[in-house]
């Protein structure tokens, strides 16, 4: 009877829906899921930030499974994983839409100069002119990574009419693969970065990058911040060569109050809030859990499994 | 040999692709406008917002067509047009994608609490919680007018997933008749109103229509401040009946410093921008514009001309 160790987060969506061969111990504090980690075969750790679960995953060296509704999974300690066997499944595609969503509102925020219009809305101030006057409609857009957040994206856009072109591991029609589309970089309005956080996706974009693409052109990063360069970054928005960045993540994070990516006023910074700013991750979580919980007892393979050596 | 009296604005788009039986008179400046006025036959004069135009038009007596890229036709004088024969063609649909954008925006920032992202920037905060976690999927929108505006606000929302709902004049599959959708609008998380401005939509919007909305709806107007009694929506703000307000036009406009519409956190107002958020409308109306003067001279029926009488 596997013991499952699982945020009370779940307890309201998970209760009286476990398969009765799993034993569900909830725990409510970071104090608990710590001291509860080393009995749990099967972990569910989402509640206290990404801060007190790499700690708990290490000391719990007989878990077998441990779940999680982050996608992202790289402050976790995945070799130590890998070498006792602990399975992983990640919440890969259930921030897809929430974070595709706030991609629009990134692009339609820098295009139209929206914070210039919550500026004087805070002034009562009755703005004559437009301060942006950009459409998404017959602009251009490079998605780098080809996940369900990507695809989303690329999705939305096309309703949009914008031209999009994607990034994918496999050959298909109008997709660059990766490697190819860093030449065609001068083509794009808006380059929009949503790989997996991997050694390889670190510093993807440095000042080779940045100098390649299209003169004014804007960055949006939906991955993570080491995925840019943040010095190259600020060396490409003082030469005027960067229209406008959106950093939904940033390197460091969180940014410190006095770091210069705040000072910009073609920089917008929305705190890795993109993801997060959802109240359903829990309830398309729960569900994806017990569809596992059923292929774990049975000994199939889970969903959404993570590749421990891969990172995603 | 008719005179054309055209605002300069227009005259790189328009300078050498004119019909050489129309004779372009290029004006700059508010009075030239006026001055030629009374000579014009054709007449298109957009270039000083809408103060000048009416003063214009009024001395235009031999004015067989006059040409507007503006959708909004009612700040002219449109009777004394009709006793004249003046003709009038308008920018409807012009507008149409860039509203829309626009319309996507309000939405997406009212979902995600965005507003609260960009002050907490300007004080170079890294917000630790979302202030919003609204999603667009799965929500459910009722737009209320039928034209290019509304029709293209509803192809972006069904790309986000949200179960649109039309209303249109003429029957068909899943829109509702205008006067059926009153009794639905207890049904919608967004009312979008995208209705010309005209005697029967002024007030459209009063006590009753804002008590029969979901609670914690959110309403957006993209028509005109008129469409929706201000009082009325002052009283749905107070009573925590409204969510949130998104009024790219407001009654008045401008909206004075001190006006209570102002001081809400849930209201946002984009001072009448949302269809001046590009710079590609003369582009666009000048094709339009060099279609009808083919048109006009061939004695056929001019494009996108406006009823007079319907003020539309």
């Amino acid at each position: 009877m596997p013991l499952a160790v699982i945020t009370s987060l779940a307890r309201p969506l998970l209760e009286g829906r476990l398969p009765a061969e799993i034993s569900p111990l909830w725990f409510t504090t970071p104090e608990e899921m710590v001291r509860h980690a080393p009995d749990a075969e099967i972990g569910w750790f989402d509640a206290f930030g990404s801060a007190a679960m790499p700690d708990a995953v290490r000391s719990a060296a007989n878990m077998r499974w441990l779940n999680t509704v982050a996608a992202g999974i790289n402050h976790l300690p995945l070799q130590l994983m890998a070498e006792r066997g602990t399975m992983l499944t990640n919440g890969a595609g259930l921030h897809a839409g929430t974070i595709a969503e706030y991609a629009l509102l990134g692009m339609l925020t820098i295009a139209k100069g929206y914070r210039q219009v919550v500026r004087a809305q805070d002034r009562h101030e009755w703005l004559r002119e437009p301060p942006g006057k950009g459409e998404l409609a017959e602009t251009s857009a490079l998605i780098v990574g080809s996940g369900a957040i990507g695809g989303r994206i690329a999705h939305l856009l096309r309703a949009f009419d914008v031209q999009v072109t994607e990034v994918r591991r496999s050959s298909s029609q109008g997709a660059l693969r990766p490697g190819e589309w860093q030449a065609r970089l001068g083509e794009f309005d808006w380059v929009i970065m949503a790989v997996p956080s991997t050694p390889e996706t670190r510093g993807l974009i440095g000042s080779a990058e940045l100098r390649a693409m299209k003169r004014g052109a804007a960055i949006l990063n939906f991955a993570r911040g080491e995925v840019i360069e943040t010095d190259a970054l600020l060396a490409a928005l003082d030469s005027g060569q960067l229209g406008a960045a959106f950093l939904d993540v940033t390197d460091p994070e969180p940014l410190p109050a006095e770091h210069p990516l705040w000072m910009y006023d073609n920089v917008h910074i929305s705190m890795h809030l993109s993801g997060r700013s959802q109240d359903t991750i829990f309830q398309k979580g729960a569900e994806r859990f017990l569809t596992n919980c059923r292929r774990f007892l049975a000994g199939e393979p889970l969903l959404h499994a993570v590749d421990l050596g891969a990172g995603y």
